[in-house]
Formats: C-alpha cells, sequence, structure tokens
C-alpha cells in the first residue's frame, strides 16, 4: 500500500538539502556550545537580512525561542496579552508559565488568531491598575498566525504603537515568519523592529530546518539574561555548530524565502480548489475547508492525511517539500467534492 | 597553519559516521513530535539493553536529561545530595533549581568528585527532620565523574542501598556512561538499576552523536509528568525523529560501546606517559597531570589544546575521534617533559 | 465631620471582642512557630466540627490558603478549573501561578461567579489529551461566591462527582464559607467534603478574625507537602499561637456563625429594600444593585461608602459588625432612590 | 509544677504592652490591605528614623522580608553568596530559592556566622564569568549574626565597598537589628544605607512584636516589583493596618531600642558568669556554652529550658522580657557548674 500523501503538518516536511549538506560539512572539531566559528556568525548574518543590529541566539524549538522572548520581556508577576488560539497559549503545555516562572496569559479573541488594536485595548482595559491584578506587560502575536493569516507591516507597527504607549513589550511568534515574507514580499525588518518588534522566534523547522529556530533579539538590553535563560533551560547544545550550520544554510541565498514561496503556492492551489469551502482567506501555507464528515471520510480513502478541525472543518498544511502531484490530486480531489 | 590538537573536550568531537547516516536515512516525511516510527523504537531498544522494561525519552542536553530526572525525584521543597564538583552543581547555571522550581543542592566533598555512602550520611546527618530544613530527597551521583573515576557496580549499588534506607531518589548523570561501561565490561543493568538508580542520563553526544541524549527511567510512575516537563522546556522537537534516529544508530552493533573502547585507549596511552604526573588514576577518557606553567607552555607550543585546572593541574580529554597519531604526539610530548 | 458608613468590604470590619480577648489570653511564652498549644488543638477542633479527621494549617491570608491547596492538588504542568470571576483569576495578583509553579487557571463563566458541572464539562471537554495541552487537574469553586451567591450541598456534591469521574483535585475558597454555611443552616462536612471537597480554604478575617484564615485538608496525603510549602513561602509565623488563638476563639461558642449571621441578615435587610434593583439574589452578604450614576452619587451624598462595579452597579458588602442603624438608614436610602 | 524558664528562643517570647495597646487601639473600621492610615505613615516613620527617604513595607516573617529582598536583587539565574549558617540558608526551607525562582545560594565559611570581604572574595573568584555557572548577584549578611555577633557600621562598609564593585547587591537580614543597634549605640543608617545596604529586614517579632516585621528598601528601583511580589506571595493581609500599629508601636518611643537592651543586658549578665565557657564573644541576646552533658542534664533539673547546640555546646537565648529572676537564676547556675 502506499504511503499517505501528508497534509496534516509542517512539521513532518523533509529537511531540505542545503541543511543536511551544511550538516555534513560542520562535521570536524570545533569548540564546543556556541563557541565555534559557525555560531559566531549568526549575529552578524541576521543583522544583515534586517538592516540593524541585533543579537540572534540558536535553540532546538519553537516553545523555547518564544519562552525565552517572553521570560526576556515579561516579570513572573506580569501578564502576556495574546490570542486565545495562540500557539502558546494551547499547544506549549504552559512553556510559556514555565519559563516566566508563572506570568498569566491575557486572552483576547479575533478571527483567524489575529489580534487587532482594539482587542488589545479592550483586555487591558479591563485591569485594574492595583498591585490585586496581574498587570499586562507584554503582547504576543503569531504571523502568520495558527490559522494562516498574515499581519502586514502596518498591521504590526499599529500594534507596535499600541505596545509602546501601554508599555508593552512586543513578542512576534514567527514559527511561520518566513511564509509571512513570502507572501507579503516585504523586507523582514519591515515585518518586524521597524514595526516596534522587539523579540522574533524566526523559525526554520517547518521551513526545512531539521532542529534549529532563533530568537532574534531587537536590542541588546535582554542579551545577558536571555543567556543564562537559554543555557539553564538545557538548550545550549555542546555542538551548537550543528545549529548554526543550518540555520546558515537557510539564510544563504535566501533558501527560506524559496522553501516559504513553495508552500504557499502549494496552498494557494488547494485554496484555489476549495472555493466557498474556505473558512478563512489563504495567505500562507494553511487552508482550513468547511466540510461534511463524509466529505473527509472521502478524501481519506484517497490517500490523504491532514487534521480534522473542529466539527465540519478540515486543516491542510503545505510545506516546502509539498509533492505537486500530491498537491494536484488533492486541489482535483477537493474541487470534486 | 595546522590546526590544533584538539584535547579540551570530548564536546568538541566530530559526529560519527554511522550517526550522520542515520540521520540522512530519516530525512523523510514522518510523523511529528515522538510519534514516529523511530521515536517509537525507542523505549523497546533500552528496554532490551538493561534488560528490564524501560522508558526512555530523547532530549537534547545532558542538563536536561539530568534535570528532568532530578523534577522527577525531587520535589520543589527537597533537597540533592552530590558532589560539590558535580556537573549540575558547577556547569549547568542553575538548570536543576530551574526545572525542580527551587530544589536545593546538599553538596558532599570527596576525591575525584566521586560521592560515598559515608559522605552521603554525613550530609543528611546535619538535617533536622523539620519543616524549617530542606530534606533531602534524591541522591546524584556521575558516572564516569567530573574527573574520570568510575563507580563499580558495587559501589553503586552501596549507594542505592543507602538510598533506599534513607528515602532517597537516585539520578545517575550519565555523560559518559558509556566510557564507564567500557572500562568496567559489565552489563549496563548491573551498573545502573539493579544497583539502585532510579534515573539516568545517558549520554550519546559526547560519544560520537550529535545532539541526541536519553533519559532513561527505570520505572514507569514518573512517565506521564516527565512528558509533561519535557514538553514544557521546549525539548519536545518538532521533527524527533532525527534525534531517534541518532540514538538507535549508537546502539545498533554497540557503537556506542566501540567509541568508548577508543576513548578510553586513548586516555590510557596518555596516562601510560603521565607516570607520576597523574592527578588521579585514568579509569575513563580524562586525564589530569600535575604540571607547570613553563610545562604547559610547552605542550601547547607543540600544538596541543587542552583546558588548566586549577594552578599546576591540566586535563586532557579524549574521544571517540581522538586521531591515534595525535595521542602518540601528546603521549611522547607528555614523557618528554 | 461624621465618618462614612463603610459598604464597601468585609475585609475593613474590625476584630470581634471575642478574638481580641483571645489574643490577650494568649500573651505569654510558649514555644515558637505552630508547637505551641493552642496550635495543637486546630485538628482536633476542626475534626470536630466537621465530623471527618481533619488536618488544619493556619495561614495569614485568604490568598495563601487558596494558593497551598492548589499546589496540592495541581502540579506545575497542570490546570486549574475555575471562574473567570473567582478570586484566584483576577484578585490575587498571580498568586495560584507563583506556589503551584506555573499552573494554568482554566476559565468557564455562569451567572455570579457560579460554577456548573456543564461549564466544568465544556471546557475540559475542548482540551485534547495529549502532551501539547496543559490537562486539568483541580476544580476551585467560591463559597458563598465573589458575588454572593451560594451553592448548595447538592451543587456542591454535582461537582464533587464530576471532579472523581474527571480525576481533579476539588478546592473550595470559602472565604466567606461561614455565611454560605449561615445562609444555608446545613453541617459544614455537607458543604465540603461529603460532597468531594478535597481542600477548603476557611476564611476567618473578613468574618471577625485579624489576621488568621485556615486551610483545612480533609486527607493527608499533601500534609506533610503542605507544611514545607508553607514554611518556604514565609507563612510559618513563629508567633504562631496568636493564629491560633484567634481561630479557636471563632469556633467557640460558634462565634463565626453568629457572625455570618449578623452579616448575611444586614445584607437581607438591604436587599428587601432594593427590590427590582437587585442584580443577583443575595445569599450571603453582598449586594449588588442597579444603579445611575446620579444615584450613587446621591448615596454617597449622605455618607454611604462602597464600589462602583462596572457600569451601572454598585457593590454593597456588609459585615459582623455592620451597625444596624447605618444598615437602615443605607435601606432607607434605597428605598428613596 | 513551675513552668519551666525559657531561653531557647526569642520567638517565644510575649509580645510586649505598647504592641498590644496599639492592637487594641487599631481596632476599628478602616480601609483594607495597605491602605489604611496607620500603614500609609510606615514610609515617613522608617524614613525619619534611617536619615532618608526609604520604601516601607510590612510582612509577617523575616522569611518573606528576607526573600522578597533577595528576589528584587537576585535574578533566577544568579547567586546569592551568604554564609553557610545562615538563616536563608539553614532555617527557611528553601524559601529563597522559592522568592526567587531558583537562585543559587553561595557559601562561605566564617567564625560566628559572619562574613569577610576575603570570604566573598574568595567564593567570586572561584566563578568562571561564563554563561555555564551561576553568576554571584548579592551579598545577604545577618546582623547580629545567627551567632550573636555584631558587625560594626566599618564592617558593613567594607562589605557594601566590596559589593559596589562587584556589582552585587547587599541584603541585611536584621531579625536582630534592633540587638546590633543598641549594642553599637549607632545611628541604624550607619548600619545599613550609608554603610552600602541596599535592603533591610527589620525584625520586631523577635523583639517584642506579635506578627509584623518591615522590609525597608534603601533605594525606589525595586519597591512596584516588590509590591506585587508581597501580593503575590499571599503577604498583603486584608487587615494591615494591625501591622502596620504594631511596628509604628515599637517606634514610637524607641521602644525597639529599650526592648533590644534588655534582652542584651540579660545575655550580658549570664555571658559574665560564663566566663571560659563562652563558644564566642557575647554581643547581643545569644549565649553559647561549652558544656558537658551532665551539666545540660543539671541545668535542665533547675528547670532551664534551652536547646543543645551540636556536641558538646548549648545555646541560651534573652528577650525584652526576660524575667531578672530567673536571668540570675540562671547566671549563678551557669557559674555554679
Amino acid at each position: 500500500m502506499a504511503a499517505a500523501m501528508r497534509f496534516f503538518s509542517d512539521n513532518a516536511a523533509a529537511v531540505c538539502p542545503e541543511v543536511m549538506a551544511a550538516l555534513l560539512a560542520a562535521n570536524r572539531i570545533d569548540t564546543a556550545y556556541d563557541g565555534d566559528a559557525l555560531s559566531a556568525r549568526l549575529n552578524g548574518a541576521f543583522s544583515h537580512l534586517f538592516g540593524k543590529e541585533v543579537e540572534a541566539l540558536w535553540v532546538t524549538t519553537g516553545t523555547t525561542a518564544n519562552c525565552l522572548a517572553l521570560a526576556a520581556l515579561c516579570p513572573p508577576y506580569g501578564g502576556i496579552v495574546c490570542h486565545r488560539d495562540a500557539h502558546i497559549q494551547v499547544d506549549e503545555c504552559g512553556a510559556p508559565e514555565f519559563y516566566t516562572h508563572g506570568a498569566k496569559l491575557l486572552l483576547v479573541g479575533g478571527e483567524g488568531a489575529k489580534v487587532t488594536p482594539d482587542a488589545v485595548e479592550a483586555v487591558t482595559a479591563t485591569i485594574r491598575n492595583d498591585v490585586h491584578q496581574v498587570q499586562p506587560r507584554a503582547l504576543s502575536i503569531t504571523n502568520a498566525t495558527e490559522y494562516g493569516l498574515v499581519y502586514s507591516p502596518a498591521e504590526v507597527a499599529a500594534l507596535g504603537e499600541l505596545c509602546r504607549s501601554l508599555g508593552l513589550g512586543f513578542h512576534m511568534d514567527g514559527a511561520r515568519f518566513a511564509n509571512a515574507v513570502a507572501r507579503l514580499g516585504c523586507h523582514p525588518g519591515d515585518l518586524s523592529w521597524r514595526a516596534g518588534v522587539d523579540a522574533l522566534s524566526f523559525g526554520f523547522v517547518k521551513n526545512g530546518g531539521m532542529s534549529a529556530e532563533v530568537l532574534i533579539l531587537f536590542g541588546s538590553e535582554h542579551r545577558q539574561a536571555t543567556l543564562y535563560r537559554r543555557k539553564r533551560a538545557g538548550q545550549l547544545l555542546s555542538k551548537g555548530r550543528f545549529l548554526a550550520a543550518q540555520i546558515l544554510a537557510m539564510l544563504e541565498g535566501d533558501v527560506w524565502l524559496r522553501n516559504a514561496r513553495a508552500a504557499n503556492e502549494a496552498a494557494a492551489r488547494l485554496a484555489g480548489a476549495a472555493g466557498d469551502r474556505l473558512v478563512l482567506p489563504v495567505e500562507a501555507n494553511e487552508v482550513f475547508l468547511k466540510v461534511t464528515p463524509e466529505e473527509t471520510a472521502a478524501l481519506r480513502a484517497k490517500g490523504f492525511d491532514f487534521y480534522d478541525w473542529g466539527p465540519g472543518e478540515a486543516r491542510l498544511v503545505t510545506a516546502w517539500d509539498s509533492d505537486p502531484r500530491e498537491v494536484e490530486a488533492l486541489a482535483a480531489a477537493i474541487a470534486a467534492l
């Protein structure tokens, strides 16, 4: 029997050839931890990419990048405004609470897991400024969102401005930052620090990496504390050069953008076939469909693997390595429902 | 100019060919996190190795393995007896305190970072059994120790028995467990669960792996909690199959023992040349030498790279991939001092 | 100018004479911490009251009692179901997160801050039973609620049964437990352990005490851990006899019930005058009124002090020592609006 | 049978009349938490006492005062240098680790629990300035020490200067600060902020209070965070006016100094009788004696209650209310050994 055609998660994707080649090339004796020559190149590479001097720290998961950022921006007694469908709220098993030593997530709603300035203002307005209530100290958004929507630079900047006025640190979970940039065609700086973002979790694993993500700090004031926290969290790998190698390979020749574009295009192809079935616009590499149980069964019978997403919905995720023939087949199958 | 001949840390060693091959072989789409076919084989593989049903969880660092074990064995208000030179005390930046939510390390002395039953009894005897004092709840030892000594099965069993009588959980930091087993030629079970060990950090990275270590739980009662803690620590990698692949490659054909033997033999060769200069017996892959500043300078001038270790001492660490010619050259250089 | 007539919080009430007398009587040398003769009587006194052997620990605040209970019932990686208006969620500045080391509060709605079995089932049903999501481990309700409603023994028992079936520990915040028991006229055991409650924060301060609350554990399995946590939280007072004295004085001759009845009756008197203005039924010592800004201004002009409670509402709280003349005057003023 | 004559702890002492009178006087309705008129006077009263604008926060235990101070001065990933016999290390059940979220205590030795600049420099010199080791961030000393020795203003200033040069925050556990000031006859400011102390736990309970201690912050930068931490620790009592009342009563007319002098003088009387038996000089209200088991038995047979303190030593503690006849009787009994 043929293997299933997998559209259930970009986490399941393979590692792209450039990354594999870089791992092989990095396989020689070198200084341990982050003292090696490859790790030493990260700050420079990302400063160049973002057009600003930044601090870039490798870690092995997006959860770690997110939570180191949150621990930098929010004290244990503070609150972090985020969407109720945010990954940090629903899919990290309380890692933000662990890393921040007990900060509270302050939840807002909004279509497609997207946070608006109005929603932030509404939730912060309910909080009395006294010692009995957890005070908001940070905002975290995900771009592209968990539902595949993309914030534009202007939308991010509006939130960034609000953060400044409310005294909130501003974190962006960029597990699919590449997909957002690829979609928008903008400069990475326009979608981050120029729009007021203080810390960015820049994802590589869903986009063709093996085990390396990067936390970007757009200022230096949290660098020292974050280095200690990374070590203390067991995230300072002794052969860190293999993380740096992956990341540098993804930056080289804009592999990260090429991969993200491929994933976005595959999703767009599915979206085109889905028509009225789309629950939300498809702006990155996730497609949410309205389907009946019979229809999902029919798709599965044809060999497609994906998640049900609540009653009457299915989630399809494409990746950098989605097989064009499988994408076409799925598009056809959707159109034929 | 020739590259330095590196004897400063097994953390700096390369990745062995079997592990690299396994990474390449694992590079296809599969289920995310630890739901893949390779990860699913870990429990079985280690149960077979240890002669007992065990739980085996991959993580990316020894620090994480150690601290997940300690969090399982010790509550936030408890104490962990360990050597004052233990890695968990001096080289993990407070990770045990982070993962356990504030447990206290209760320090003992002892030559070569080795803990004796007498030392454990002495420190626990100073603690009043009342609510004002942190009560000991676990013992952690390192085998081979941070100074390259090896506990025999009998020595471990004596500590294990004491742990039972004192109500302490028993953790072994086995960053160099392979070197200890290779040295002793014993069954891995004899050096662990049969001697009363509850949790073992089984190291692979120093021994030829890239980024995968294993936490072995010799009972099932802490499994659920530890799975949550691993996730929450940001250590549940989305492409976990690449961790499992490394580990299985090391077990296959006893690569782990072959590599450890190579490192031990290289160290033994250096020890043979060192004679009276040895600070401690060489039982694994670390050699501590008495040397003058002039002598360390002379060794460095010949291209050897290593750490000074306090005044008048130097540390030489061999690895699975220590170049035999470099080892010979270093042995000769030591003999010629 | 006359002092304001205070209806803004039972926290502002005076200390009742029996408690003051007990403090004076306790003022002699005795053993420190909780080793004194008065503290030693607590377990017996509360076991008698509840008709079951219990563990009773004094602490100085309801927040501490609540959070020690939650830390006993929920691990750091677990979740606590509670109402979104619960004191532990909105008025303890993240103390639950601090004491539990980062557990997550899982919020439900419901009129008058009351939690129903349906609401508990609805929120737990949304949580996938996998390692990515915080799993519910405890339920916490407040009786009387933050809005002055009272759960009956049957209502509590329905929740208790659900907790058993879902594997949740069951905590009751009884800051106004006395008011609930006084209202219901039931046995304290019927409203707690017989209905499945595992831990009860039994409040005395709002009800005439000075600085002593009690945490009741209806089983012994969490006693040791809780004693360590209390000490570690800085809540083991060295002259603990003065806490025990307050509590015993409140139990003696059912002062706690007498005081609670007085507060409830004062609230009932106000409720009688309020008629259609009542936002919720008045079942304990809190009265929520629908009022216009002009009406609240009018009441304040007459010397009454109280909180606005959102737009168009006012909160009036009575206490054991509410002056009957002031209550009559307020009732008349309300009726005259 | 007559009650024992208690010399085992100043924690067991009674509450002095001024404090009791103040509690009675404070027993009227007032605003809750720390919003009352008495609490509002604390900053002013202590600013006057210390000759500098300070922040003064009431708490209920010395452990809480200590740990709030440490949490202000040391991040979770930092270290706190203290004596190995310090109360924060041996008698607070890990409260510093709880409040700081896992900071590590870095222990030094020294006679009579006294820390010297040399000892601080020695321990900090062993710590590599890299991310693998917990970096020292604060120093905590106890004055008078746990063994009844007193640091002079010059000794504190030498440590304060060292703290500045090493970048350490400086905390003083002043559970017996009154005894130290009484002994030295110096200005409280000379023993604290003028000598570089950043935060002082100012004890009142051992010295005649019931349940109120004060945390003094000599700068304003940690005030906000500390207020949140106090609330979050369950230490913001709802009837806080009864804590403020105690403290103000102790300051009024220098009751705190009068009480401390009485305790010191009683200890001096015992010291005078002890001669060569003294283990350490008696500078505050603690007396450590060399005694044989037979001698301790003899003293106990005469009705004196005290702690054995390791083999061959006994600890006698006097208090503000030590009965002069009992002191004389004990002095005579010691002399007669």
